[in-house]
């Protein structure tokens, strides 16, 4: 009865379509947590949006508010809120009350809480329309509900609501979608058990605002100036910052589980980062192609690591917890709620541009932007004073991309005009003047083309328009999800016992949360003022460093991550002094998992490495092509060499691959390589041989009973592992014992019990080939992590 | 006499020295060209300096003038100019008036014309010496005369004036030395028969520039400051300046031939280059590691090539030339009047730094300077607005050694206030605050420490105490002047016929001269004006492009540098074909002398290029080991490969040296190369094989009569060289037949005769190896410079 009441009214008003435009189907949308806040706030007011823009598409719609309450109270409240919705600025009055009227008269509430009522309100659906003799075109259901109730609403969905064949599904889902990477894998594997991947719409309600959806169309239209400029070669950096003035007061159950990186970070500004970096698909409009390079820009990412972030907490932050969830005085919370953390691409395009991803709680102001910055190449030959400050290409080279608020207070897209003028969407985007004194990134206004949109649209307006519209690319999708998630996890995890950086709060926090780039790190350029320093608390002793003995022989112990900083050092030293003292160093590396952060750690930080005067030798190989992934050889070329400018001469993989075959006695590849080591190493006297150790207490490619290199004079060994591929190529114990430092890598948890067990042992190498490591002139050093040395 | 009458006066004046610390000896001073415009400008005024500096240290002193005037218009001449020598401010008046009077009583003239003058010179200081009982140490001759006496003197001196054993002699040489690498020698040549090398003073009167002298003192003195940061890793850029309002009238029958890069970049902005870029020796006042260190630094400079600089004449020079050369309308002249040029240092410490270098006449304001411009690092949290502006790490960061006028008007030295607090020596340089609105470098001055000498000095006076010191750090060496012409010579070739870009002069030239990076070159960032471009000149026609058929094949023909940007340019372009298609670029390169400048400009200019997916093989190598410095896969590593990412698996150096010796038959190295590109190059069909061209028709190793790879079907070869090393192993013709593509590269005069033959011979391959060279299903495209095509 309802809906042929809004036919009617809508012939009757004439402009609206005739009967034969009315084919395309009926949309029902049912709205779950119909009187929550972000309903009331937002959801609402975008349904009645989508109403009004979609009332002539030919399309008809029924709006359902869903909640737990029972119907009458329900009801009332849903209406409440309705009849508040406000009619945007541009509609006209008339038209709006009629329209309005109508989204009232389509809307109904339901109570939603067993089994019975999902099959009640499906029911109610068919019913209707076979009433009106409507095809049905689709359902949407949008979750604006807590997560823990997503599993039982899906179910209910999945079993009672699906659409007749013919008709889509379409289920909206509201963050957080887990907190980590595990536990998004298992919300998702739930979900995907009631759901397929093209019905779930997962919202970022960044990708509505409309600076942030307009970067993939601005590259687009513009590829004419950008494609030779966007890139590593000409981008200086790009910062992508959301800031508030707001801090966690009230929120702060949700606050402490989440902090700012997975509050913001993880989900909007990475968006926005991807937007930025990924390549551009031939043709926008298709779907799949953008989620694909969205997805591929995600992967390349570099991983971060504990130093790629600064974290602060605002100082009343630990009083907001206290009281709101309960604790005593000497509760200590490390949850950051400002975080600016260090992002690289390792793309071609990207590799080097640091993206500065930075937000925070309780900042001296509310703005978002996300800005990039080119690099200055002009000298300008006049003097300053007599430039023509206009289009001087030795002024600063941006575009921003406002999303709202701070001294703009619009959303607005900006290009300095010594770079060109944009190509814009006339129809969404106008170009604005005035306010020439205003200053904005270090610029005056006047030295931008400015652009705000024609007509300002709320987030969550744009994205129930893109749900209508089927444009999956608004929305997260699964592998985008679980991507994005497996690059922050690692990162929350390391960070979450440290103390972040205690600031005042707003202005007063003055340069406190200034941070700079170290070496690819991130650091505070400020110290942390006293007074600040968390006066009563016990601060997380992370940085205690054992140094003792193991074995007889010098022992550094730390947390991991510290450990291999340390390694990389000392690695460097070592190097330092062999150059000067021979003008090379020869170093022999170990294959195997361990060293793969010492490789990346000595990659992405050590600038001044002597590589050119380095050569790099293997302890071990597997008899595996070089080009197998499997090979050690080829971990190493992925992890180091491939970033570093050692001259290939001075790389010396081993010889497991002779005359097309792999470690076959006859061809002589360990005659081969211990002849070049004669060659090459003076006295075959390595300045240092890395070394791991396996749980079974065997080092190098030397396994417990091996036939060969635990005991004679042979330098270079064929071995057997107990594991596969068993055939292996090694340095024997009487070639390590002539180096003039050895440093054992032993790390995590898993090689406690064999630490343990070789710290009481004697010289026992084949039971323990490591016991047989003990360089006869040089010196040995272990370095073992807290988790392997205490379990 | 006359010195007698010195001593006496002195012992009158009391606090002058006692007769038993004037032990030192004594010191002749002979100025040559005495009555010249240098010398009354600056010279006689640093003698006088010199004189009362230096009155009490036990040196003694006679200045002699010289010059081809006879003696008594000579002397007139001389004493009308040492009349007028001035009092310094800081002197008393007193002292002054009476060391004046001293130092014309000390001065005399001298015909210095013939042989019979400089024995007659000689003769009566020996006399004077044994006269007043005084040991003679020592003896400078300063040659204020233009180049083309340099050697008649010197062979004079050498000759006649050469003082008694125990006594040294310092001869004082003013620029220019030379015009070119060839010149520079020559002349070098002539003076080293007259001269040792530490007898030698070389002026460049920059290095007396207060602000260029204090560099290396700055950088030593704040070591602890600037050795984290004064790298390439924090250095963003620098500029080093030096523009005049004047322009070049009535001096154009010098400049015509110098033009401003020899006038001004090789010599005075270069040596202020080396005292940024050199390392730091362990002890400034060791005189010998100073000079080794910056003879080091110049030999890292990567080397320039035609696009390196931009260059500029401001347009009423031609009119100048014309009335004072007495030339006539038509006369062109192509000497710049302005240039900019970007450097570039291969040292681990600088690499990837662009060192502007930018000099010019007519410009809108006089000011000389060296910028050291720091990355910005940080971020700023707090809003612009709200920053403490003093040290805000968001501030540019620079170092600036102001050298004069400008809108300081003082030699200075300014380092940005968020960077540190200098150290500096507090008896020569004092902080100055002051003129706060004063904008310098974008910033305003108190955003800097600001120095200036606590006495200004002129630059000669300063070189001239420091020729009494006898620091030759503050002067040329041969090496030094040598590795400079070395450096600047093929620049000044390949632009020698080049227009430079006209601009209007002073304050109108706008934005005209202002130029950017582009990908490792310069270019203006403006287009030039149409008005401006010679109306009546004939350009040379230095881009015309041949593009027609050489034996039948397309043919490319430029002028051999825009032949090898074309060639790059064309090899990326099948780079990106083939791996668009296959995944994989199979690149087969030649050895010898031709293909390095590809190399270069392939390393220099392709970032794009994808190495990742390309793999590079040898066409031919020589049968020594590759660390040879022969090896054409050395010569490949050097300018190709170290500057490169490819893969480590997709580098195939040939296998010239297996078990330790080379090219022997049962090794099987031709084979196992075979091999090798069967099983990683479909079908063995290379998709770009390059290939030179030998005067004797020979291509890849494959030589006129050879044995083997002109016939036949095996695909890799070893072959004899006429030349050595005799050895080789190559590519064979059936090989190389296989190819997609093959680019022939000829390129210089040497090779056009060979290139004239071919052109007419037929497929003789035993006589003509090049004329086999006939792709059977693939390409052939032929790049000869015009040199090469038409001698």
């Amino acid at each position: 009865k309802m809906l042929r009441r809004v036919l009617c009214t809508m012939f009757f008003m004439g402009a609206l379509p005739s009967p034969a435009e009315m084919s395309q189907g009926h949309i029902s949308v049912v709205l779950l947590g119909a009187t929550g806040d972000l309903a009331k706030k937002y959801l609402w007011q975008g349904l009645f949006q989508l109403y009004m823009d979609q009332v002539s598409s030919g399309h008809s719609f029924t709006f359902h508010g869903a909640a737990l309450t029972a119907l009458e109270p329900g009801q009332k409240l849903m209406f409440d809120v309705l009849k508040k919705l406000a009619c945007p600025p541009d509609e006209a009055p008339d038209r709006c009350a009629v329209l309005k009227d109508q989204f009232l008269k389509l809307s109904q509430y339901h109570q939603l809480k067993t089994a019975e009522n999902y099959t009640v309100l499906n029911r109610e659906i068919e019913v209707l329309l076979r009433q009106e003799g409507l095809k049905e075109a689709g359902r949407i259901f949008y979750f604006s509900v807590p997560p823990f109730a997503y599993t039982e609403i899906a179910r209910h969905i999945n079993s009672s609501c699906r659409p007749p064949p013919g008709a889509w599904l379409r289920v909206v889902l509201e963050k957080p979608f887990g907190h980590d990477l595990e536990s998004a894998q298992q919300l998702a594997a739930e979900l995907t058990s009631f759901f397929r991947e093209e019905e779930m719409y997962r919202v970022d309600h960044y990708l509505g605002k409309q600076a942030v959806a307009h970067i993939l169309p601005f590259r687009d239209q513009n590829q004419e100036f950008l494609d030779p400029i966007w890139n590593r070669h000409h981008v200086e950096r790009v910062e992508i910052v959301l800031k508030e003035i707001v801090d966690a007061k009230g929120r702060t159950s949700f606050y402490e589980q989440y902090g700012v990186i997975r509050d913001v970070l993880q989900n909007h500004l990475t968006e926005a980062l991807m937007f930025l970096t990924m390549e551009l698909p031939a043709n926008l409009s298709r779907t799949e192609e953008v989620l694909q390079c969205k997805l591929q820009a995600l992967r390349s990412l570099r991983g971060l690591e504990k130093h790629s972030a600064v974290l602060g907490q605002y100082q009343a932050y630990a009083s907001h917890v206290q009281e709101e969830l309960k604790k005593g005085q000497d509760y200590v919370s490390t949850t950051p709620t400002f975080a600016g953390v260090l992002v690289q691409s390792d793309s071609l395009r990207w590799e080097g541009v640091p993206f500065l991803l930075t937000s925070g709680k309780a900042l001296d102001e509310r703005v978002g932007y996300v800005r990039v910055l080119f690099k200055n190449r002009a000298y300008c030959t006049q003097s300053e004073t007599l430039r023509d400050a206009g289009h001087s290409q030795c002024k600063a080279k941006q575009i921003i991309f406002y999303i709202g608020h701070g001294a703009l207070n619009t959303p607005a897209v900006l290009v300095s005009r010594n770079l060109f003028r944009p190509v814009m969407p006339k129809s969404s985007w106008r170009e604005v003047v005035g306010q020439p004194e205003l200053h904005v990134f270090g610029q005056p206004l006047s030295d931008y083309y400015v652009y705000s949109p024609v007509k300002e649209r709320d987030a969550y307006s744009v994205l129930i328009s893109n749900i209508y519209h089927g444009r999956k690319d608004f929305f997260i999708t699964t592998e985008n999800l679980l991507a994005s998630w497996a690059f922050w996890t690692p990162l929350l995890n390391s960070i979450s016992h440290q103390p972040p950086r205690l600031y005042p709060g707003g202005v007063e926090n003055q340069n406190l949360l200034d941070f700079e780039m170290v070496s690819g790190e991130l650091a505070f350029t400020a110290a942390e003022p006293v007074e600040l320093l968390h006066p009563d608390r016990s601060m997380p002793s992370d940085f205690k460093t054992i140094q003792s003995k193991f074995r007889q022989s010098p022992l550094v112990s730390m947390w991991s991550e510290d450990l291999i900083s340390q390694l990389a050092s000392d690695v460097e030293k070592a190097a330092n002094r062999a150059v000067a003292g021979s003008g090379q160093f020869h170093l022999a590396l170990s294959g195997g998992s361990s060293p793969v952060a010492l490789f990346q750690r000595l990659a992405r930080h050590h600038y001044a490495f002597p590589w050119r005067h380095t050569h790099i030798w293997l302890v071990d190989e597997r008899c595996v092509p070089l080009t197998d992934p499997e090979s050690n050889f080829f971990s190493l070329h992925s992890h180091l060499l491939q970033s570093i400018r050692v001259p290939y001469f001075n790389v010396h993989p081993m010889p497991v691959h002779l005359n097309q075959r792999l470690c076959v006695e006859e061809d002589g590849g360990t005659e081969l390589y211990a002849k070049e080591i004669a060659a090459l190493v003076a006295n075959s006297s390595f300045d240092l041989v890395l070394l791991g150790l396996g749980t079974d207490g065997h080092t190098a490619s030397l396994f417990p009973d091996s036939e060969n290199g635990l005991e004679g004079t042979r330098a270079v060994v064929l071995t057997e592992s107990p594991i596969k591929p068993h055939q292996r190529m090694s340095f024997s114990l009487s070639l390590i014992n002539r180096a003039r430092q050895v440093f054992v890598l032993v790390v995590g948890k898993g090689k406690h019990d064999v630490t343990t067990q070789i710290s009481r042992v004697g010289r026992q190498p084949r039971k323990w080939p490591i016991s047989g490591v003990s360089p006869s002139s040089g010196q040995l050093v272990w370095y073992v992590d807290y988790e392997a040395l205490l379990g």
